[in-house]
């Protein structure tokens, strides 16, 4: 097992962070800045949604640019500068050379985030003297500031840190993350930051990124929505000269999953109006794809997410949305199970069973599991949460 | 313009009905019979739902042995008979039977329908008892016992019919349907029932109903849940006279579109939770497929089913939602129109017109549009409603 730390996303050797008030939001931290004490290695992985919001079109061209390396990551919260027209490429652009300026490096190597509302102006002036602010008050014991800034709707900050040991070494991996509306990442997550002071140069850190996402961030679902904003950046410093190889691979990949793992179910914990962390397996599928298919489907099911908030056993939603997820499905072999209770299975189902599934509904960390009949290998997981009342007012009140 | 008649089922000649209550639901009306006076031409639109209901896999058997005939079809709700194994075939089998009896017609010549809950076996004695009690109580004038008798969640019974003058004569089509959940009908609606006095033989019958259905039962969604039930069925008795051809053909589609989309909106209307009926609109699309796809995901999409209960001009989800639907999309020349009102346009938003996009959102009979921006000449209209907490309550606490 390896240690949690304090520390979150400056754990690692090499970073600073600050976060401060620069009036975006009407009060609260809204800018966070990262900063590695020299060039880094640098991976993104951006939102698969073509309406792309301008950070992440300057983050995909500066990390081109460079060929992965980067200095600082600047976010702000309050407007997702997206929708903004070129207006709104200008404003990202103020933004890393302010910050570029201020760190001290080239503007290609500062990668930029916005989380917020779609479609509204961000001011650069405020941004500015945001990053001016930040840059003035960049500390290694900040990294809560920072992730406290990139919040919008997060009902908490969230943040891991983690120690590896390895045969040349420790390293360390950071991160920080926020939700919690509009998820369901595709190929990154709302927002997400990681750093670690392993060496490992650009290709092997994109590489490793894109494993430790697809069962962690890739692998969320609070409403299905997969925005214009979703990215996961991570830096990676070297400062504790363990370097990372083809060889040890397998442990770095294994560390950045910890840390991405906790940061994408605390980001499910935290969805708008969330009560329960479901986990949605899927067994017995023709194809991996098949499987997660399926699973994605269950997780997004606005029936399956109201029973489950309700604490009703109401299985027949669960092979109802199978049913649908347009996957090979026998409904002679299906089997559901609520936590312990299997309540379907060989096409019939075992009703009597409901007040046990009921009982332990109650809980707030859930699994729920559909085999899907077909006989195959696959299986697969999405982690979900249920659907309240209290997701509705929040998004029919966000901006009113 | 068609003139609209009351009668609903039973305005065109040659058919009764009865609505009666036999204990599947605590109270109120559960089990309907619609008979026609001799053998009708029939045809079915069945979910596409891998986990088919029992009334479901008998009603395509029966259609097929008797290749389209049939004399009466007869509805329960309170229990979905789905998934509920062989002993499920034996009452949706054991319900033909008995309504063969009684109405004195072969047994291939019944059609089975059933709603509510999936999973709970249907108790067929009482199941019985409703069709003998039914049977005896047919009769032209019952066509609202009927659609009442039909209701699970619905907030109000959903009719319709018309007349149809034709240089051959005049002829009726009636109609009854059902929501109000699990509401994403792919292939069919929930529980819809057309009768019509025309003389059509079954193949035409059928692919009138398929035409008519694309854009009225198959361009709705209350919830983006296909069931396990769905089925529209239709009777046509003959008894006007009036016979369709090839050539009258699109009178005949023409008149069922107009009964089966009213009822198609009614049954949005009156969605669970339901306060505001909403017109996706998707224009400039590639191809029709992709305006289809990118408004059947806006009007499924949380945050925008929101937004609009909320009365929120929030145009940005709109477009978050077409960038991730899956479909050719330019941010750049994509358009967002809430009612009158233009909010994005050439890659820039209009926010200043929010205000009167947010009056406008004070109406319950709303129309967005979004224009994907890739100068395609194609477009599609999908039915809505928005999303309340109601819709929650309503599904959280549905058996318990």
């Amino acid at each position: 097992m390896t240690p949690v730390l304090d520390g979150g996303i400056t754990a690692p050797a090499g970073f600073r962070a600050a976060g401060v008030h620069c009036g975006i939001k009407a009060s609260g931290l809204d800018l966070a800045l990262v900063v590695a004490d020299a060039s880094s290695s640098a991976a993104g992985l951006f939102t698969t949604n073509l309406a792309q919001a301008a950070p992440v079109r300057l983050c995909r061209d500066h990390l081109e640019r460079t060929g992965g390396i980067a200095r600082a990551i600047v976010v702000n919260s309050g407007c997702a500068n997206a929708c903004t027209g070129d207006e709104g490429l200008e404003v990202a652009r103020a933004m890393a050379t302010e910050t570029a300026r201020a760190v001290g490096c080239p503007v290609e190597q500062v990668l930029v985030a916005s989380t917020g509302v779609i479609g509204v102006s961000l001011d650069a002036g405020k941004v500015t003297e945001g990053i001016n602010a930040a840059a003035g008050a960049l500390r290694r014991e900040a990294h809560h500031d920072a992730a406290r800034a990139i919040m919008t709707t997060d009902p908490w900050p969230k943040e891991r840190a983690i120690a590896v040991d390895t045969a040349s070494g420790r390293f360390h991996v950071g991160g920080m993350a926020k939700g919690s509306g509009m998820i369901e990442p595709m190929m990154a997550t709302m927002l997400a930051f990681v750093t670690t002071d392993a060496a490992v140069d650009p290709p092997l850190l994109r590489r490793a990124l894109i494993e430790a996402t697809e069962t962690t961030f890739n692998a969320i679902t609070v409403d299905g929505e997969c925005s214009t904003n979703d990215a996961v950046l991570a830096l990676a410093s070297g400062a504790s000269g363990v370097a990372i190889d083809a060889a040890t691979l397998p442990i770095f990949v294994e560390a950045l999953r910890e840390v991405c793992g906790f940061l994408a179910l605390e980001i499910v914990r935290g969805g708008e109006g969330a009560t329960k962390l479901i986990t949605v397996r899927v067994t017995g599928a023709a194809t991996y794809a098949d499987a997660r298919r399926a699973a994605r489907a269950i997780a997004n099911s606005p029936l399956v997410k109201t029973a489950l908030h309700g604490g009703d056993p109401n299985w027949g939603r669960l092979i109802a949305v199978a049913g649908r997820a347009g996957v090979r499905f026998d409904l002679d072999h299906a089997e559901v199970r609520i936590g312990p209770v299997t309540l379907f299975a060989d096409g019939r189902p075992f009703d009597d069973r409901a007040p046990e599934a009921a009982a332990y509904l109650q809980g707030t960390t859930l699994a729920v599991a559909v085999d899907l009949g077909v006989r195959g290998p696959h299986d697969a997981e999405i982690y979900t949460c249920d659907l309240s009342a209290d997701y509705v007012r929040i998004n029919a009140e966000y901006r009113t």
